[in-house]
């Protein structure tokens, strides 16, 4: 008998489950239908920020498969413009609001949850007005490029300094906008530690970015109903344009009213295989909570590549095969015009919060042999277990050929080495790539170099 | 009383040691004099190309540290043109040859031998021509750099497409020169796999140079004692200039002929912290063997990042501390114009010599989310172990941004990691830096798909 798969959410996570499904189980087995409640599926959400700035000029850039390729060539059943609002777990049925208004009910046998996560909207006078824009769709994007190119604004202020403020902030000033940035902690990227996210705001500034740290928006003004400005408690900032880049939460409300059980952090709980509390369903992506590998503690972070990882293992074991996602050590980048910014693993602070006592190591070295030409400056981080020498994190900011790097000491977190070990690794050298002790030695070094007489202690 | 520190060879090895020793022991307690035949010492070897090139423009560049910073700020006896021409062991001393031509007996407490490596010279007739040129000292650059001034060559002839061969065709072309390649192997890059050698090969005929393989040179035509063209089997190619780029080979008779053991690859032989079979006797650099972790065979590798860290790693022992150098993995990156070339561990011949079975997987993917701008193509290849899965080699062949990625493959090879393990790995994505799968975690991927049917055989 054909089984019945039923995927909620068309992006990286829900449509990797589908098609992986897919690929191992043909239609006379296997029926496959996703429900999408936006226009778009199957788009790069990251890119959004390049197609606001210009740099994408072509919203269907974005998109990896169009719609009438699931359907004509993998027997993938995506609707669009289709909203699942509940998930009946005895009936083994989802209720789905479709295009024309009406609720229909859709049975499953398998049930994948890929509904992704909800922008944080401030909640706060004036924040629906016009000209206040979320960037996390694709449609979101394609309202504010309309924004942008028939208001022909002049002042932009983005709320919010974490990746996504930094991406809008970099978009606003490559298309020639004044920006200010208003962030309501001590520094952007909150997920850096104090020193490199100075470097940031530094960069940011240099730019002709103005910013504003510790400021909580208190209202945002408006006139006939379009933002004019943004008030913090220190100042007034005019406004033409204000972006929301307050970072997301994982949209797990349609799961929760199941009964499907919820972590700590927000985020639908699974096991390795992405297997809910619930039999025979699944969940992938922004919506599920995920483990640290260094904290060992569960955590929510939105990001493209672990939703493809995980809609894929969810697509494989459904397929009959086995695949396991094995958790994250929160390794990500981020640029800012020419400023490149990368973390892996813990911050001093997350380190602490851990339990860990930390040795951190700072240091200025050159992305190329600095005799090279085009060696740019750069600044990497180590942060190490003080017992151990275990590495624990890293960080870089730097400019262009610096942030990559972070993937080498992503490897050796993920292997719990230790900076000393690391600096015997061989990685490579050539000067048009790197001095002859490549950054990533050299931190690891320098840690190793300054945790010597504390190992050795009694 | 004062011990006797004699290092002969003062480059990236030698001054490393003496450095570190110095770091750790005071002048009363360690006289350290460091001997270098030529007239140069602490300079970047590899950075001559691009002195060649023009892109550094001055020989002083590549000098890390300047003779007097050793003699003034280190109590560091650096003596430049002065030559030791014998390691005498009983009686602990060395014979130096100095720049009056005069012989002197210099004895040692403990000797450093970083002698570095020997160019290859083919045994050819007319190879000792004026207009043939070999790059491996500073003086060979200098050298090279004024015939390219004074005389206004036109046609270039470069022998060998290893590294320095591949690195001097770009020189060679930034300067304007007809180009020509001849390389006695089938390929370019030896040390890549023949498809990916095939692609450097196209890449180098893309941008303007002539390439024959397969040729081995058999004489060098010279008129009135200048070079006048490069004769192989099939053909003559006119040059106004022959740059010799055969590779090297440790410089080990001075070791040798004092009866300091030398291993099969003519390496100098040490243990872990750098101790030759001689009691007070080190070595690093280009002229020892060292240890491949992958093929746990010895192997001879002339590279700077090596020499630096095994240089200090003597320097640590003799300070009476302990480091240890804990082998190598073959990981190499060369740039050639606009092209990026890196390996790391294990090619196919390699792997198959060493006694794997190996599974290979090539992907072509692009070093940024292909919509982003200026993402450039890539080609990553994997090789793994049939039976267990483990990652044993990589090569990368792509355009800027392309190379770097080698790293996390190498850490990844140095932790015996499988290729279905390197699947989950948390890489670092943004749009403007990897696509939302990484060329890396693709090419494992793929390798990982290809073994599982061959993993589950009986």
């Amino acid at each position: 008998m054909t089984e019945r798969l039923v995927v909620i959410g068309g992006d990286a996570a829900g449509l990797s489950a589908a098609s992986q499904a897919r690929k191992r189980r043909g239609r006379e087995d296997l029926e496959i239908v996703v429900f999408e409640r936006g226009r778009h599926a199957s788009y790069s959400a990251c890119g959004i920020p390049y197609l606001v700035s210009g740099e994408v000029s072509d919203p269907e850039d974005l998109v990896a498969r169009r719609p009438e390729v699931f359907r004509d060539e993998m027997d993938i059943d995506l609707r669009l413009r289709s909203e699942v609002v509940e998930i009946d777990l005895e009936r083994r049925a989802v209720a789905v609001r479709a295009q024309d208004g009406g609720l229909r009910r859709e049975p499953f046998d398998q049930l994948v949850v890929a509904t992704g996560a909800v922008p944080s909207r401030p909640d706060l006078p004036g924040a629906t007005a016009e000209g206040v824009h979320g960037v996390q769709t694709l449609d979101d994007g394609i309202a504010l490029l309309r924004a942008l190119e028939s208001r022909r604004p002049r002042r932009a202020v983005v709320i919010g300094g974490g990746y996504i403020g930094l991406e809008m902030a970099e978009a606003m000033l490559k298309r020639g906008l004044e920006v200010t940035l208003i962030e309501a902690g001590p520094q952007p990227m909150g997920t850096l530690d104090p020193d490199m996210g100075a470097m940031v705001a530094d960069a940011l500034r240099g730019l002709g970015a103005e910013i504003h740290l510790g400021e909580p928006v208190e209202e945002l003004h408006h006139e006939d109903g379009r933002v004019t400005a943004v008030r913090t408690a220190d100042r007034t900032v005019p406004a033409d344009l204000v972006v929301l880049g307050l970072g997301t939460r994982p949209n797990s409300a349609l799961a929760r009213e199941a009964g499907i059980e919820v972590g700590p952090t927000g985020g639908i709980r699974t096991d390795r295989r992405m297997r809910t509390s619930a039999e025979g369903v699944w969940a992938a992506g922004d919506c599920v909570e995920t483990f640290h590998l260094v904290s060992r503690r569960p955590v929510a972070i939105a990001l493209g590549t672990h939703a493809n990882k995980q809609g894929r293992a969810v697509g494989i074991n459904i397929g009959g095969g086995y695949a396991s996602f094995p958790g994250v050590i929160g390794t990500a980048v981020c640029k800012v015009c020419e400023y490149e910014v990368a973390r892996t693993g813990l911050t001093t602070a997350e380190a602490a919060r851990a339990g860990f006592e930390t040795v951190e190591e700072s240091v200025e070295s050159t992305t190329r042999a600095g005799y090279y030409p085009g060696a740019m400056r750069m600044t990497t981080k180590v942060i190490a277990d003080r017992a151990t020498g275990r590495l624990l994190g890293a960080q870089i900011v730097g400019r262009e050929g610096a942030a990559k790097r972070i993937d080498a000491l992503a490897v050796a977190i993920w292997h719990e080495m230790t900076v000393a070990d690391m600096t015997g690794l061989d990685l490579s050298y050539a000067p048009p790539f790197a001095p002859v002790w490549d950054p990533v030695l050299i931190a690891a070094r320098k840690a190793a170099e300054r945790l010597e007489p504390a190992r050795t202690r009694p």
